[in-house]
């Protein structure tokens, strides 16, 4: 079967999402002493409120409940970006949530969830464990459960994405795009292709999580024996099949880039646009960087920042020891 | 006399510099648990080239300079943003540029300013110990010594801004404003008050550096006998008669932070845009959170969040250490 859907929806889910979501701005490189292509723009979507494109498709969804459900409120399961992005959608829209996360989680992510009122439940030693309580818990009570990457609805949402550069970049040539379980790259791919076929999809995974590579090569999901790499929201162990399906049907290409050549781009994203940004977020700079994908003969190329909540409690200690003074 | 420029200068400044210099995005703050108006926007100048509103007025002197002059290169003085934005400039327009540090700057601002092909030299214990070696070397080989704020040219470049964010706000009401030297302050506050006299100017300085709020009180340029405050690009121990004349007729306001405060909006704008700015950066969110300025009554205030270079060293250092894992 397809999974793919229709343009009508994607823009339908635009149209939906937008009073909720900021229009992120397009960054054009000064020029660098730097061989990446004259033409290549950025797509600061670390500046989409809190910090990643994940509340596109958790709007897109918590719009779409029956007022019934909206009254229950939501449950999810993420130690990331989705865990917060369903947060401050609930918050916003004035809907309970509960959300899951594993006992690892890092203070500072259980505080990024608490901001904005949702309840935290600290169970497992991983997603999948909080995943399986999360969802048995939401079938229990009747809640919805809303799934970080695994749905229609939220691939309508962070395909909405792929719309919006479209109309930044009318002439755009390619994009290139992190993958982790695949919501955004699914999404994105299936817009952007019903509506410019001749657009390049590029996909980037880490070397160390090529969950979707993997699956795309078998023709079905695979669950990686293990994952090792420092972009933990690019790093579930298996892509579900439908974005595997979509992936297959409208991703040119994927490539793989070491954990290293991702905080170097960290490092580079920083002096040359003053992003502070996550390991995925710098992903697609290091794919080009590295050569992992030849951009040179590209007019237009679109490197797609998809988050940016780094680790930077460091820095703000730092300045606090000193303003103590 | 007076140091004000005419609209026409502002506007031939703008139109020389922006094929070098970013149209800086405007950003919304989403809804929040927060008590700042709703209408509040953010100018993202720290997305400039080099993360600071310092190459508007460098490009727009370098732009001036006679031929002969470009052909020998520039001088300036500076372990801060103006440095580096010389650096950048320099490189941008084939130019040779000679950055004078104090002995005391971090390997990371030598850094980048060396990484744009400049020539560094550092001298004495603090800038004025660098600024007197640093002229004194430019009025020997007849070169052009670029001054960090006093200059008409580097007021007009800076007052750019003024004119960019009546055009990407056009009901602006007020716009909050950091103060170190005044350059920034006077060309904005000079350009604004031209085009649209009803528009609050409100000038924000660090409380252990109040260099232009004395200057202003006293009718003249005050040597503060100390300065101490984490906000390094707002610390001059003094500013000029130019700037602090401009600042007189056309700012309307003038208030202080804590360090504390500063150091919280950090905080506050990487939680809520994802922006990692320097201490000066969040000083007029710290105004408005602190309550030194009361913006309620405002329907479209504006926060210019002036520069972004803070030292996120650590944070790359962390995830360097974890990649190598």
């Amino acid at each position: 079967m397809s999974y793919s859907l229709s343009l009508e929806t994607y823009r339908a889910a635009l149209a939906r999402i937008r009073p909720y979501v900021r229009h992120t701005p397009i960054m054009p490189l000064p020029p660098l002493t730097d061989e990446l292509p004259r033409g290549l723009r950025l797509k600061l979507e670390n500046l989409q409120v809190v910090g990643s494109f994940k509340p596109r498709g958790v709007f897109n969804t918590l719009l779409q409940l029956p007022d019934e459900q909206r009254a229950l409120g939501v449950v999810t399961a993420s130690g990331g970006n989705h865990g917060v992005a369903v947060a401050y959608a609930a918050w916003r829209l004035g809907m309970k949530a509960t959300v899951y996360l594993p006992a690892s989680a890092s203070s500072d992510r259980v505080k990024r969830v608490e901001a904005w009122g949702a309840e935290v439940i600290q169970h497992g030693r991983n997603w999948d464990d909080a995943h399986a309580v999360a969802s048995a818990h939401a079938a229990e009570h009747g809640l919805p459960y809303i799934h970080p990457f695994d749905a229609d609805m939220t691939v309508a949402g962070q395909g909405t994405l792929g719309l919006e550069l479209l109309d930044d970049v009318p002439d755009m040539d390619a994009v290139l795009i992190a993958i982790g379980g695949g919501g955004l790259v699914a999404g994105m791919a299936n817009a952007i292709k019903l509506a410019k076929p001749e657009v390049r999809i590029i996909g980037v995974e880490p070397v160390g999580a090529p969950s979707m590579q993997a699956a795309v090569e078998a023709g079905r999901v695979v669950e990686l024996p293990q994952v090792r790499t420092i972009a933990d929201t690019l790093s579930p162990r298996a892509v579900s099949e439908r974005t595997r399906a979509l992936t297959a049907q409208y991703v040119d290409e994927i490539v793989l880039v070491e954990d290293a050549a991702m905080v170097d781009s960290m490092r580079w994203l920083w002096l040359h646009t003053n992003q502070l940004v996550e390991p995925s977020g710098a992903a697609v700079i290091a794919a080009m960087r590295t050569g992992a994908v030849d951009v040179s003969h590209l007019r237009a190329p679109v490197a797609l920042i998809c988050g940016g909540n780094a680790a930077a409690e460091s820095v703000f200690s730092a300045y606090e020891e000193r303003a103590r003074g």
